[in-house]
Parts: structure tokens; sequence; C-alpha cells
């Protein structure tokens, strides 16, 4: 058993690969987005694409065993949005991402996001070829959460701290949560945001707005 | 990949099988809770444990990939309990069971509760020998997770919704909850808690105490 998933995540890795280069030569910065389920993803991506949308070209992948219920929400932001349905596996898979991307052109795309099956555990093993990877975190999960599922945020960028509206509703001692990040990652920068209020929405996206410029200035050179 | 799989399962049933004749004969109800991350298990358990242990003799066997913590707590309650750590793995498996219960006696145990790593996916496909799976939501996580992680709920015998004090919080909508957990699993019971405030518990417990007596009284037949 352990010598076929070797060989699956080698297999993965090759593609990935490809596709990280892909990324690069077309100037695409690929953000994945990873949590558990119901921590806000699709809610964040929504916000996120439709205040990103003014400035740069943005779309986006996203990933659920069944239902087609998030490429629904997120098609309201008026990006481009495929759903990729794995039926029973628990994660995105590169070649899942190669096939969904195969009549896309990225040359027109300055940000692809990809959000992940709602999963801790295994995505952590599986490359997609992004650039950022950022693992999401509701308040209402429980600070304990890096600490218990210490792969998925050794494996991220990036950590978000979802639904910050709800903090005080159900106790959430942030102290707590940003000591446990640190401890699975040590440096790992934290945003904290309220899709729903709009609270801290701004510091990240000029992350990412960042990251784009950091992306267009290597290509120039 | 999928061949040894299978193989894998057929396995798990065999090791399952052996640990529900074993539960049957020594009189355990064995009950397993999945659910997200952070649904709140632990704390349900906890409450249920201490509930409980006035009544009947109750035990249990909780699985993280990492850390004790959920131990600890559970050893508020008083009663024993034991950490399974799986490591990178997503899910617990019957031998796991197995080896965990290796010195115990079944024969003074009245229920024993087996908390599965927090993951909506993976868990659905692995018998522990359970007589009840508990599949628990909260109502933070949003109404559609029954609609995308079908399998799960499909596997399971009753839904718990938790964290429900927090329900006009996050405006819960508990029809639409409903109804996405009947067109999954037509029929299925589903109760409403907060471990918190203690709201519904009464119900849950009066559920499990009328399964353990139907379970004494078909070992008296």
């Amino acid at each position: 058993m352990l010598e076929v998933r070797k060989n699956v995540l080698k297999q993965n890795d090759v593609i990935a690969r490809a596709l990280r280069d892909r990324f690069r030569a077309q100037g695409t910065l690929a953000v994945s987005l990873v949590s558990s389920p119901g921590a806000g993803k699709t809610t964040f991506l929504e916000k996120t694409l439709t205040l990103l949308k003014p400035r740069f070209r943005v779309a986006a992948l996203v990933g659920d065993l069944a239902t087609e219920n998030d490429a629904l929400r997120l098609a309201r932001s008026e990006v481009p949005v495929r759903q990729i349905t794995t039926g029973t596996l628990c994660h995105l898979e590169a070649a899942m991402i190669e096939h969904a991307l195969e009549d896309w052109n990225l040359g027109q795309l300055d940000v692809l996001f990809i959000e992940n099956v709602g999963n801790l555990v295994c995505p952590a093993s599986y490359d997609l070829g992004e650039d950022l990877r950022m693992v999401l975190l509701s308040v209402t999960e429980g600070e304990d959460k890096p600490l218990k599922y210490p792969t998925i945020f050794n494996s991220a960028d990036v950590a978000v701290i979802t639904k910050i509206d709800l903090a005080a509703a159900v106790e959430f001692d942030e102290r707590a949560a940003n000591a446990n990040i640190q401890a699975v990652r040590p440096g790992m920068q934290v945003f904290k945001v309220s899709a729903k209020t709009n609270e801290g929405m701004d510091d990240c996206l000029q992350f990412l707005s960042d990251a784009l410029t950091e992306r267009s200035q290597k290509m120039t050179v």
C-alpha cells in the first residue's frame, strides 16, 4: 500500500511541476485554498474574486465530492469558474487541475484560485503546482487545530483565520490560535478576516496583489 | 491503486466483523462519532460521558493525527479513555481499535465510544465494528454539508446537529439542514444539541440509553 501510494505521489509531483512551469511561463499566480469543511473557503473566495475583479483577471477551480453548489455560488462573482467533482476522492490531484485547465488560456489570467475539497488531512500531500497555499481556519473550529493537523499547516504558505465576526460569540482565543500556528510553522504569516463584514479583507488582498507584482517582476527579469 | 485499496477495505471488514461479534458477546454498545474537524465531537463526548457515567459503565477511544489533547480533555470526565494517534492517516481502521482494546475487559463496559479523526470523507469507508455511527454537523459549517459529503451521511445511523446555541449568530437554516440530511439519507433521525448549554442532550442520551436496553434484551433472549 505504501509503495503504491509513493508512486501515486511521485506521478502527482511530475504533473504538478509541469503545471507550475506553465503558470510561471504564462504569468499566472496560482493560489490554492485548503481547510476543513465549513471553514468558509467558498465565502472567502467569492468575496476575494469580487474584490479583485476590477483590478485583475481572476478565475477559480473548485473541488468537491459531489454537487456543483460551490461553482454556482462563485459564479455570482461573474468570473470564470469550473467545478471539479471528485466522487469519493478526498482531495484534488494535479492531474485534475491539468484536465480542468485543458481549454483555458492562462495567458489571459492573472490569478487562478484552486479551492480544494474540505479536508485537513489528505490535501496536504498533493502538490497542485500552486505558487501559494492558503490554509483557512475558522474561529468556530477551535484553536487547537494547527496542533492536531500539523502537516497541512506545514505545507501551507499563509494562514487565514476566518469568520472573525463570530470570535466573541465562540470565545475565540486568538493568542492561543496564533501560538499554535507558530508552533507548527514558525514565522507563518497569519491574516484574520470576515468575508461577511469585510474586516481584514484589505490586508489579505494586498498580500495577493503584492505576490502578483512580484511574479510579474520576475517575468520581466 | 484501486485493487490495493479494495484489499485494505476487505481486510478491514474482516477485523470489524470480529470486533462487532466481540462487542455483542460482551454486551457492549459501540458508538462511533464522525464529523469534520472542529464540529464539536470531543466537547459533545465529554458531556455525554459525564452525564452517562452515573448510570452506565462508559469508556472512549479517541483518534487523532497528532497530540493527546482529546484524551486529556476526555479524562476530565473520569472514565477510561485511550488516545489512538494515527500519524498521517486520515481515519481510524478496525485494526487500530482491536489493538487499542487488547487489554480491556469489555465485559465491564456498557458503552464504548469511538471518536474518529475529524474528516468528512475517508472515515465513511472504514467499518470499525460499531453498532451505531453518529455523524455530527455543527451549525457553523453550513447547511449544505450533507449534500457535499453524502457518503458519510449515508454510512451513519443518526445525525447530531451541534453548537445550536450559535444557531442565531450564524443564521443557521435548520429546515434546509434537515431537508439536506433527509435528501441524502431518508428517514434519518436527527438530534439538535448544545453541549455548552445542555440543550437537547437529554433526548440524545435517552436514545443511547434505549439502544443499550435493546442490546441487553437481545442478550437475555
